[in-house]
């Protein structure tokens, strides 16, 4: 049997092919404009494949609930055209096979736990700093629902006093990671972009703290066996001792075990590169098949 | 079959003993002194009972993650001769029969969700604010362990403009919740006991304030479908609707399938009122017993 991913991003649609043996056939791009351009297309897409299912992860919010009407909807997004799109139900519809849905982060947490850098665990957290900021989180080894998916990405934190701009740019949360770390409120600070920010700027200092109080939370809360940070803004790999470094310091010895790491076991890059969103969502794709 | 259950406390040790149908037949409370004083009394206590299994949930720091060499023994506790004390070990050899051990605050989320506020969910957050804070999670019907068990009590919170004592009194974080909002917190910021606070005193304002942002992170960290709040400084309930009332507009409609309501269904009080941990403990027993 073949599995169709689909990896449903705000500004592109990334489609794979993958065989049973989870190798990539193919894979194509295309811009998101609005569903009635590009769902069309999509639908070819899997067409041609002859797929047996289909595993989505997508930009949200998603109603995950079974119970609900909504269930497999597209929430209140800001890109409007997509607001209350059956999601998965066009595409059930539309091809035939059976379709599993998750948000692209948690989709990417179920890549890296199975296959990345958290392969063997049965829990993790993946957090991508980019445009926005949005984490995916696997408990025993399944992605979380509950009332609906994590938000993690707008997580209140203690404003930094060296930040010239402590409220941040989220219009609907005054000082939340994602106002506070993603890169539109680096750029706004500093008028330079996460990519032109020299290393040594305080910005990294800044935003290391603001990540850090993310994992330390994070860690509180979830208890997670591996933290995963990628994202544009983590390209810039020099953040990574920074933020393990203050995440250690917060922590204060309090978490007895992780007091004697320096933590470059613990929050760590991706394992699959730029690839944990697509593959998430062909395992997605396999147990949509196995269920 | 007879279940023992143990709510293992910092200042006193609760052992019951349940029937196949749940019912409680017998209960008695002891100081919880050394080991060496303690351990004993509770060994007799079970051994009369004829009990077929026992489950605990215990002041923490766990460990419990069976792959570890101290797997079922307390961490470092403040309570030194209780350090590193096998808790679940010696159950089990001095009792004979299966015994499981969690966090104090698992066990009583896992009795809210089987039998109390959360019946009929898969998750739910427990948050108990007394002498400490602390947080049990059910996720998928099951408490949540990976590293080791949430530690929710020690969340960072945005100190609150009005506080006189921002930092808080938790000898490991500045400004955690723990250190802001429990009872020894507030009986040294402002001279009164939760208990004698007037209920229009503006420590309930910042006392709610802190409970909303932790509600809030943990509705986008964890989604869970109930809330629930117990513990010492919870008897005052006028608290309930500043706590509800906060959460809803830190939201700010963010989490739309709670942004029309009240959250009277959603942040709310135990429903198994004191008895959750005890109750937690023997559903323990019951999966100790399965295994």
């Amino acid at each position: 049997m073949l599995y169709g991913a689909l990896e449903a991003g705000g500004t592109k649609m990334v489609l794979g092919c993958y065989d049973e043996n989870g190798t990539l056939l193919d894979r194509t791009v295309m811009p998101t404009e609005t569903p009635a351009i590009t769902f069309p297309k999509m639908l070819d897409y899997f067409k041609d494949k002859g797929i047996g299912a289909l595993g989505i992860g997508s930009f949200g919010p998603l109603c995950l609930n079974p119970g609900d009407p909504h269930f497999g909807a597209i929430g209140a997004t800001p890109k409007l055209p997509w607001r209350g799109f059956d999601l998965m139900g066009e595409f059930a519809r539309g091809l035939g096979v059976p379709v599993a849905l998750d948000t692209d982060v948690n989709a990417a947490a179920l890549a890296e736990a199975q296959l990345g850098a958290a392969k063997g665990l049965g829990s993790c957290l993946y957090v991508t700093i980019g445009t926005g900021v949005g984490g995916g989180v696997i408990v025993d080894g399944k992605p979380i629902h509950g009332l609906m998916h994590p938000e993690l990405g707008h997580m209140l934190l203690v404003p930094d006093p060296r930040d010239p701009m402590p409220q941040g740019v989220c219009p609907y949360h005054k000082g939340c990671l994602e106002g506070l770390a993603a890169g539109p409120s680096m750029e706004k600070r500093w008028g330079l972009s996460a990519k032109e920010l020299p290393d040594d700027h305080v910005a990294w200092d800044i935003e290391a703290n603001y990540l850090a109080q993310m994992c330390f939370n994070a860690i509180l809360t979830l208890s997670p066996e591996k933290i995963i940070l990628g994202g544009g803004v983590l390209q810039r790999k020099h953040i990574f001792p920074l933020i393990r470094r203050k995440t250690l310091s917060m922590l204060n010895g309090y978490i007895e075990c992780l007091a004697d790491s320096d933590l470059s076991d613990y929050i760590v890059e991706p394992g699959l590169d730029t690839a944990s969103g697509l593959t998430g969502s062909y395992l997605l794709a396999r147990q949509a098949a196995d269920n």
